[in-house]
């Protein structure tokens, strides 16, 4: 390529309701970045920032990556994803290489605690009209926490917190570049607090923290403020060796409520 | 104006060392868009991610901004904030009407537990040497919780976590578009975790979920992850009506030390 313009195809597969998922158009957007970054030494995302225009529908996207800043650690990109003419999404992201970054590192966070598995619940256990409305749900393999799925029975806990155990399909190789993917593609912790329906990304911030370890990773998502009809949901997700791989916060609009106040 | 393009001055009180504070720079960006969109009907700032692309330094700075997508709720634009030729911060931004917002409204966020502002650190506490390479502690009234300030003589709790009340001075007055400043003030929560220095925003996105209630802002700086020489510092700014109007989550970069590893 080299003129900073990238084809890819959004699989159906990925929809919620009519429209891609987020972190799915993200992840689109993040691949153009590290095609165009990665040979000059900057292959992982470290930080991205996505505003999400307008909903992207299966087919065909363009990414235009205008570079802003080439640094010694870091190189600074834009990112505009775009359908046909219209723009769905806008990133910006801080690009590296996290392989041969060093420096301080120390955690405080701690790494989520799940029943094994097999012991939680998959896809076998998602209603037909769920599937049905949510496809993607059927991209990955999921093991949803019993402890956080009460929402499923009319019983949510008030908590705001979903979790679960989550490995993407093969094609789909585990790297830096798919966290964004693994970070969005739980069900909105919303639905714990008893708030209905899949919510809309309209801004989403990711922070790539190390390159994950293969295996199964394990996703947090949290839900603290609802405010004016939009919610904040900070995702974590750690991989096998226990490492926090990455974080994330967005901000989501709530699904349209039957007879809204 | 009309031209999308916004003249403002950085005053040489707010530097951290030779430059200037992340967050007032991100005002001075959030600014320009609201001047833009304010007339639009989109006055608020909602969503505001920031990367830092290089040091801004006192003096004379343009914003151009760039409108990408008007809707019904929400306005989403672009700015770059440049200094002569050299673009210092692009901001990616959804711009909105927090009065009129409309919508869901819950929380699980509990305000920060602090003792009263004149039994808190204020500034006179502050070595001269401090305030000399950090001047713009000197901006603003500043009380930190002594539960967090041990760091100051030599005794970190290890927590990761600053809080304190925050008064910004009367030219600035209270209002959505001074929230990204004011979560970006506290001294760094690294401190407190035995980080020495003052650390340098990579990027920096700020929800801002309500309109401010004048009086005592109240801030919370937390840091759980340093990886690669980076931390993730994530903040909360209360009002003095004890609601959370805004959350910020920045990637920065630790200050160099001596005899890095």
């Amino acid at each position: 390529m080299g003129d900073g313009t990238y084809d890819a195809t959004l699989d159906a597969g990925w929809c919620v309701g009519p429209v891609i998922n987020g972190g799915y158009l993200l992840t689109a957007g993040v691949r153009a970045l590290s095609q165009d970054l990665g040979p000059k030494g900057f292959p992982d995302p470290v930080s991205v920032s996505g505003h999400f225009l307008s909903g992207a529908r299966p087919g065909a996207v363009t990414t235009h990556v205008d570079v802003l800043r080439t640094g010694q650690a870091l190189a600074f990109a834009s990112a505009k994803v775009c359908q046909a003419s219209t723009e769905r999404l806008r990133i910006t992201a801080a690009m590296g290489d996290l392989a041969t970054m060093e420096g301080e590192a120390r955690t405080l966070a701690k790494p989520p605690v799940l029943p094994p598995p097999d012991r939680c619940f998959g896809n076998e256990d998602t209603p037909d009209d769920v599937l049905k409305q949510i496809p993607m749900l059927q991209q990955f393999d999921l093991r949803m926490d019993p402890a956080t799925t009460g929402f499923a029975i009319g019983r949510p806990t008030g908590r705001g917190r979903i979790q679960g155990w989550l490995r993407l399909p093969d094609d789909i190789p585990l790297s830096t570049l798919i966290l964004p993917l693994a970070a969005d593609v739980l069900p909105p912790a919303t639905l714990d607090l008893g708030i209905p329906g899949w919510s809309r990304t309209v801004e989403m911030t990711v922070q790539i923290r190390q390159v994950p370890e293969p295996g199964w990773l394990r996703v947090v998502h949290a839900a603290r403020l609802v405010a004016h009809g939009y919610v904040e949901e900070d995702a974590e997700v750690w991989d096998s060796a226990d490492r926090l791989v990455a974080q994330s916060r967005q901000l989501a609009r709530l699904a349209p409520t039957r007879g809204a106040k």
